[in-house]
């Protein structure tokens, strides 16, 4: 069960993105597997992807066909994800997007394909080459909630949020879908989301926006540290709002860039509170820093290490794994001589001494909320970020260790 | 149960080592906990340090006073980390040395303390000050084995090994303690060595040594990934031996570097065979690298990642996991276009494709085994390391998360 999972009732649709699902019978039964995305003609279209230098196929030939323009077409299956197979995936990848192009009568460089789910196994794509009728036919402004559900693979609960603003009066959208904490059974790869606005905004802008919203939404969550090879996001902006963001003053792009980020953050958070196995929800909070690279950095390392995350699991308020977890950063800059720790409320350290009103019990107390903030202040700079994440718990290790793939 | 324990029944003393342990009540009862080493005069010692910036009172002031020249005793105690408690701890670890200096006559810079055991709780300098006479009395060379025991914490097995050579027809002897896999039970820091041989070896020469060879023992083990507040390990020459490294052939000089890197490997693997849970050994063999740097951040990106810890507990040869983690290293050289890929005799993939001839049944039954080496051929460069680590299993997480401290 996900951890303090929010939702949102409403889901606004948006002018100029069509979406269907199918079932395509990848490797699920009996529920859609497959997700066609259609994008208005001059959208402005951004994304990022995976890190990881063992990149799947479909995540190679979505990024070259994205830098030489907006895709017109996004193509997402889930249960395989078309990655470690060799040559044999390009041509699964490639194979795909030649028949939508086809079939649309688009340049295929205007297709980008996505796939999540095992590693390893061939995808056939005449499994989805087969469905392009039906998914083109299905297409709708109002699918979302089932494209959210279709990208699933061991999700246990779909991540879909929306938010309308008013720019200029108007009324402006931006919703958002994503699928899960990646790597969840055996092989199960990969982070997905697709964020789509009705505002206009021009391609540099909207990269930018993605970069800085992505880096304190999703480039802050980690469940178990592990990147997945086929990680992507993409942010649509249709411009159908007939409100442009450029031309909006200071205050109103503000305020466009804190629903995106929200939405974004929503997003990320729903991945680790449907984290595998968590049953809680870590902020961990620095602040303080040299650098921003050195805030980031320690929380990473606190977030990730398995003694804080097992503490947090039982409730321990174990906060020399926390300090050890800090001071273990390869960084000839660190001072932790003047730190003061927090777990939510309650005051452990200052000015790096245990401070005289700390007792066990508060600290337990604090640990046992399934919601738990650890603020790590270095009290040396002005820097400061948090990172998200979730305890480590027997069930991850179930669900990890105990099948087989 | 340790995995694949190896022991050795020969323990030879090393002329110039004394050794006494008693049980002074730091934490554990009815056990030694208490451990006095007494170096003979004109011998060299070298010792290396946690990185980890949260260090603790006895690593500051034996890092101190080994740097101002060799110690004659190093007092250790198991049960208190002495670590996390502000200044109290540096006013326990002086009150300690300075105890020892009055009762033997050296200067209290000669003195080095080490302590290992739990975090944030003040140690109580009395409790060992008062054995002092208890312990000066018990010295003896033939104590190493009753040390080993003394340092344990929650080590389910003592870590003792020992080797002599000949050296310019002489013998000459190297035998080396060790403790445990660091933070077994909550809030439980930290890994201790202490090495000592008859040999004669110059202090430079000496911390060269042992520079080099922690590097590729001690420095390439990981259980958690979690660096310890307390980790040192130190290397002593008395040279009672009458033979003097330096004035040995470049033979007789390697033969004694592969001796002492034997009795370090055996000891830092010793560590891992005895970590947390563990039920496998595993050895993470990188190779055909471009640099060291980007061999050594591969094999511990692989032997740190919780889903391959968890694919070697369930015996499930899940190669994607190991490529995603390898992929994951943030390096712009990385080039994974070429790799082979082998657990234990088993060909995965070479030239990047998964060969014909691999079956998911042979690579189980590689994965079913007690030792598990995985062998990662970037065919890039000339550069390999190889690193320990166990598996991620149930015990780890009941060690560590289902009791409080």
């Amino acid at each position: 069960m996900p951890v303090g999972f929010i939702q949102h009732e409403t889901i606004h649709s948006i002018a100029g993105v069509r979406l269907a699902s199918v079932a395509a019978g990848i490797r699920y039964q009996n529920r859609d597997d497959c997700v066609l995305i259609e994008i208005a003609e001059h959208s402005s279209v951004a994304a990022v992807f995976t890190k990881n230098a063992f990149r799947a196929a479909p995540v190679e030939l979505a990024a070259k066909n994205i830098s030489q323009g907006c895709p017109r077409y996004l193509i997402i299956n889930a249960g395989n994800a078309n990655a470690g197979v060799g040559d044999a995936g390009m041509l699964s990848a490639l194979q795909t997007t030649q028949a939508i192009a086809a079939a649309t009568h688009v340049e295929s460089q205007q297709i980008c394909p996505f796939s999540t789910g095992v590693i390893g196994e061939p995808l056939n794509a005449d499994k989805i080459i087969v469905k392009i009728p039906e998914l083109l036919a299905k297409l709708s402004v109002d699918n979302w909630r089932q494209a959210a559900l279709a990208i699933m693979t061991t999700d246990t609960q779909e991540k879909i949020y929306s938010k309308k603003i008013q720019l200029q009066g108007k009324p402006v959208c931006i919703t958002g879908i994503a699928k899960g904490s990646g790597m969840i059974q055996p092989n199960m790869a990969t982070m997905l989301s697709y964020i789509a606005t009705d505002c206009g905004v021009q391609v540099d802008t909207l990269q930018t926006l993605l970069k800085q919203t992505v880096a304190t939404s999703f480039n802050a969550i980690t469940v178990d540290s592990d990147t997945s090879t086929n990680d992507a996001c993409v942010l649509i902006a249709t411009g159908e709002s007939k409100i442009q963001l450029e031309q909006c003053n200071a205050d109103e792009r503000d305020q466009f860039l804190l629903a995106l980020n929200e939405i974004m953050c929503l997003l990320a958070q729903s991945i680790v509170r449907d984290g595998e196995g968590a049953s809680k929800f870590i902020t961990v909070q620095i602040q303080g820093a040299n650098s921003y690279h050195q805030a980031r950095a320690i929380a990473f390392s606190i977030a990730n290490s398995p003694l804080v995350k097992t503490a947090c699991a039982a409730s321990d308020a174990n906060w020399g794994r926390i300090m050890a977890a800090a001071g273990k950063v390869d960084d000839d800059q660190l001072d932790l001589s003047a730190v003061s720790l927090k777990i939510n409320d309650v005051l452990i350290l200052q000015d790096a001494q245990l401070v005289d009103s700390y007792t066990n019990a508060a600290g337990m107390a604090a640990m046992a909320d399934d919601e738990i903030c650890i603020t790590l202040d270095l009290c040396a700079g002005d820097y400061k970020h948090s990172v998200w994440t979730t305890d480590l718990t027997h069930e991850y290790i179930r669900i990890n260790a105990d099948y087989r793939s």
